[in-house]
Order: structure tokens, then sequence, then C-alpha cells
């Protein structure tokens, strides 16, 4: 039996749930393009450019709302 | 009677969850293209734009959100 | 008394409150471009661009979380 | 003393606060843009734009979400 | 000691409400471009355009969300 | 033992919450763009273009949603 990917929401520090949204992110790119060669291509354009970079924050701040409320936002 | 291609939001694991936002996503797709033969074509393109990817992964994550509060965020 | 289009949020099935979202995101279309004609030809040239299609899709997950929380993700 | 153009998020129906999410969304475009007369141009081309008619659908769902849940999602 | 530019969430009115999610979209652009000159230079095209325009709603929808949320939808 | 750039969610005041939306913004840019010399040279086009500049707002608007929730929106 494989390893999940994404065995739980909960991480002991914001700073892991940063993280995994980050993972959660890319992993929504790769279901859309599963080639990493592919991707590793596309990113060496999209790193140069600031509205895409911008894009990627946004994915990953969607993404973190859903771990920061998954984990209680870690207030205790 | 057909079956519901949407039972339920309830999975058992965050992983499966990601998976049925990723159905969500492309469902939406699919209800403005029901044509499959043409959603392949645009897929080959779409594939290969970073925005395009990151788009997808937006799309993704607002649909994660969903399934992952109605899950209780698996929180056990 | 004319019928309310959106007598209500609840629906019996997730299925069921995926179909209302869209019916949600079309609508907010129509209260922007009201004549029929010129959506129908808008739509030709949309359906046939991915970044359209998810567009799309996305303010259907955005209308999708509303319609979700509103029958407490169907959860029994 | 001059009446509120917001006195409240509370609508009678859901269809009401649709339209009600419709008027917040009109009013961020007002706020960016005063001049009635430039608004009215710019909605000619944007009328006839099948992404920018997306784009208002989008706003308008992200503002009904709040409406409806101002609402409590018109349960009962 | 200066007056902070943000001492509450809370406002009195719904009105309030909506003019302090404006304030908050638009210092989102001021941290990232300080020079006043330069906004109001963009801000002459921006006003022009209308998905821009509806770029500017969007953000304000989003912050309202948080500033309704904060006030309780103000519902009494 | 390295410091953690996110050691909590929670901020003493709504303006230092909106400071932390801004940094978890920028992170998110980062985690992308690691270079910090790239990232200086976009940011020069990038700060004379509105819909950026907007873009980057909306971006803090999702993370302040974040912050703010998590804080209990400074409601005392």
């Amino acid at each position: 039996m494989t390893e999940s990917w994404l065995p739980s929401l909960l991480t002991a520090t914001p700073e892991e749930g940063y993280a995994l949204a980050i993972r959660l992110s890319r992993t929504g790119v790769k279901m859309t393009q599963p080639d990493a060669a592919v991707r590793e291509r596309l990113r060496a354009t999209y790193a140069e450019n600031a509205d895409s970079l911008m894009g990627a924050s946004q994915v990953i701040a969607i993404n973190f709302q859903t771990v920061a409320a998954a984990n209680g936002y870690w207030r205790r």
C-alpha cells in the first residue's frame, strides 16, 4: 500500500501549515500536468513573471485558509 | 435511475477529499463545454501554459475548501 | 405574482446543490448581459477557450461553497 | 440626513439577497469610477465580452456568500 | 505614537463596514506602490478599464467578507 | 535551531494582522521565486501596473481573512 501524499491537514506549527498549503497548490498543478519535465520547463518562464508569481501566492493563500481552519489556527 | 456523480461530499481521507475537489472542478468545465472531444483538444494547449495550470489549481483549492469543511477537516 | 428564480438555497442532494450553483453563476452573467442572443453568441467562442471554461468552473465553485454551507454539507 | 445605500445585509428572501449582492458588486465599481457616463460607456464593450461577464458573476458570487451568511442562508 | 490606520474591524453600520473594506483594498495597493504620484497616474487608465474596475470590486468584496464577519453581519 | 518566520497567526492589533497578511503574501511569491534579485527586478515593472497592484491587494485580502479569523477579529 502506497503512502498517502496527504494523510492529514493537521500540522504542528503555522509554518508547517504554510508548507502544506504550498504542497496542495503544487499538487493541483501536477494533477493537470503530470509530466514533471513539462512543469520544469514552464516553471522557468513562470518564475520570471510577476503576475504569475502573485497568482501562485494566491492559490497558496486559498489553501492556507483551509489548512489554518483545520488546525483551529494553531491558537494554543 | 442513474447513479449520482456526486452522492456525498464526505470522504474517508483528505486525499480522497482532494480527488473529489478535482472532480468538482472538472465538472464545472464539463457543464459549460459538454463535448469531450473539444475539452480534450483544449487540454493539450492548456497543460502547456503555466498560468492555466495555476488557474486549475486555484479552482481545485476553492472546491477543496468546501470538501474539507464538509468533512470537519478529517480531524479525527 | 411571478415565481422566484431562487426560492431557497436548500436542495435534497449535493448534485442538486451543484446544479443550483451553476444556475447562480449563469444568473450573474444574465444580470450584466440580459440579451439572450448576445449571450448565445458569446458562448460559442467562450466554450472553445480553456481559461474561460476554468473561469466558469471557478465561479461555480464559489457559488457551490455558499450552497453547500447552506445545506450543512448534506451531512445527513 | 441622507438615507444609507446599505442599511442592512438582511433580506426577506434569497432572491432579494442575490439582488443585494449585485448592488454591492456595482458599488465597488462606482467607488473606483464615480462618473456614471464613463461607466455606461465601458459597460457597452464589457457586456460583449464573455470573460468580463463571468468576472462580474464572480464578484456577485463573493458578495452573495457574505449576504447569504448574514441571513443564515434563509434556512427558515 | 502615531495613530493606527486600522484600530478596529468593528463599524457601526454595514455602510461604514463597506467603506472600511474599500480602505483595506486601497492599503493593499499602497503597500506595494507607496508612491502616491505613481498611483494617481495609474488610476487614470485604471478607471477607464471595465475589467480593472471589476477587479477592484472583487478585492473590496473579499475584504467586505472579513469586515462583515467581524461585525456579526450587523444583525442587530 | 532557526527561528520560524511564522511562529503564530495571532497579533496584538488588526494593523499588525494586516502586516502579517502582507508577509504571508510575499512569502508565497518567494517560495516560487527564491532569487531576491529577480524579485526586485520584477517588482520594478510590477509596481507600475495597476492590475498587478490590485492583484497583490487581492492576495493580501485573502490572507487577511485567515489572520483576522485566527484572531477572532480582535473583537475585544
